[in-house]
């Protein structure tokens, strides 16, 4: 679990002003707040949203740069609202009935209404990032367009093996845009010059590439106090996630046919997903993506390097670092099996 | 059909601007460009464009008011672009398989990556909208907020008989937000002072309804002749349309269980569909239909006599009127049964 201390201070604002976004007695909007884990399924108040981290490190980020409050809150939660938005339609594009451990939105109230609950949040999101400014809005209509059309080719990919070169270009798309979104808008909110805007952006995909890692990695090697997931919950989703990529890339054509296999039929057994954690451990799929992280991160400290906050800010997003480091896995099924 | 011959002229400047916007490789924004029908499913360049009535009517009131050229031309292009993004999820929504005529996007790519097609065209018509400035934005977000709110209703409503008033109030939303929008655009990029603006946009929402109920009075007695439709149309796809709501309040219990059965069972016959017609006739439902677009036509035309534009140009508007008149259906089954 990531000790996000340091962010937690901007959590409650956030919750505040998307209440104030979803308010209204309609069927509809409360289920936005569900969704957004400030209500219950009931219509009561309730405190169940995720990290918040997107919002979070902008709010972080505006304070650091000296971007106007009021502005900042706007965009962050127009960026938190397109991110759930997000998840609406893609929890029924996956066929996933969880979303947090709750049932997903087209779960409870079928898929058509649950397409016009998301086309909704996007209206909502949006009408919030307009009170911010033009370029605001710019900049979070560019990262939403750069998820879709991430979204369209993992879509796309379902179909298919691609090289990890293909996946990792999609995940760049899919979370990179809105982790560079985050880390753009308080630059563009402070009016930050050319090059510090655009190495703001770079520090935010970089950091969006390493969670996405990260989170493959948990896919496969995280235990279940990780994120509240099992063991190998990507394999039984048949996710095909950066380590399988890269394990096809690696395999010969018996184990390729292995890892097809486990990722075509009906369901997977505990034994088909011990036997794949097997095979990717005996590929070096670990310490593969475990360099691709740090690759990533060796990345984003350069931009940190160069951006116009205080140094102890810039621990502080080290300190994330460390937090986003795989260790979390040792324990995992990777290792004992 | 429609004779729209004063508006033809916008019509290409829109296809062509629509071809830039959607432009690209990919084969999210080829199913895009098939979907607005500037493109063959075998992605030869083709024109089957719909009659494009808003875009049209946004650059026809641009010109009149005198707003500028290519601001105008993004915002019209803009709101076709929300206008069909709206298409692609309601026929999912509704399991349409057809749209004008030719397989829709959710039939030919699935509904997972129609949804995803459908955000993708959201997003990028906010960009075209954000290039002509902050207030044009928001206009298009209020009236695409509106729609979505009113496509909420007419889902809920699938499920119960509402009233007259309440659909006329969801049509309001759903129908006559980007008729409002449509002609609130021009007058933000013409400057428009306050009191026009509210014209133009009641104006808007006046011929939106117009045009919904005519709609609804097509789909029930307008023959194959107008807009390609067959009678009954409505009747076989279960469409609680005006005309079905406004019967159900009038009729009596045992006509109301007629009506029920009707738009319940699994499959309309054609002897089904020509009782309902019957009853609707005898119940006086085309008079009161032809009445409430009466009502509409006469506010519509107290609002443009307020609206700072040449004579001929309303005149022009005022034999659109005429065009959308319900004579159409004169010869339709309405009459014969």
């Amino acid at each position: 679990m990531i000790n996000l201390a340091f962010l937690a201070k901007y959590q409650e604002p956030v919750r505040q002003r998307l209440a104030e976004v979803l308010q209204g007695g309609d069927p509809i909007r409360h289920i936005l707040r569900y969704h957004v884990g400030i209500e219950s399924r009931r219509g009561k108040p309730e405190v169940r949203t995720g990290k918040m981290l997107r919002p979070s490190l902008t709010l972080f980020m505006a304070e650091q740069l000296g971007a106007e409050d009021r502005c900042s809150l706007h965009a962050a939660v127009a960026l938190e609202l397109i991110h759930n938005f997000s998840l609406i339609h893609d929890d029924i594009e996956d066929n996933d009935k969880l979303r947090r451990g709750h049932p997903a939105v087209w779960d409870l109230i079928g898929v058509p209404k649950a397409i016009n609950a998301g086309d909704l949040m996007i209206t909502l999101a949006l009408l919030e990032g307009v009170t911010a400014g033009t370029e605001v809005v710019q900049c979070l209509l560019e990262a939403m367009r750069d998820m879709v059309d991430g979204q369209a080719l993992d879509l796309e990919y379902e179909s298919q093996w691609t090289s990890p070169e293909e996946y990792r270009a999609m995940i760049l798309l899919k979370t990179g845009a809105l982790f560079r979104c985050a880390f753009e808008l308080p630059g563009i909110i402070a009016g930050a010059d050319e090059e510090t805007e655009r190495r703001l952006g770079a520090f935010g995909e970089e950091l969006g590439m390493l969670f996405q890692i990260r989170d493959d990695v948990l896919g496969i090697w995280g235990t279940t106090a990780d994120l509240g997931r099992k063991p190998g919950s990507d394999l039984v989703k048949k996710k095909k996630s950066y380590p399988l990529v890269a394990a096809h890339q690696r395999a010969n054509e018996t184990e390729q046919r292995q890892l097809e296999r486990a990722m075509g039929t009906a369901t997977n057994t505990e034994t088909d997903v011990a036997g794949v954690v097997k095979l990717l451990n005996r590929l070096g799929i670990r310490a593969d993506a475990d360099a691709q992280m740090g690759e990533h991160r060796a990345r984003a400290e350069e931009h940190l390097r160069f951006l116009p906050i205080a140094a102890s800010a810039k621990d502080v997003l080290l300190e994330l670092f460390v937090q986003l480091e795989p260790s979390v896995a040792e324990n995992g099924p990777g290792t004992v099996l």
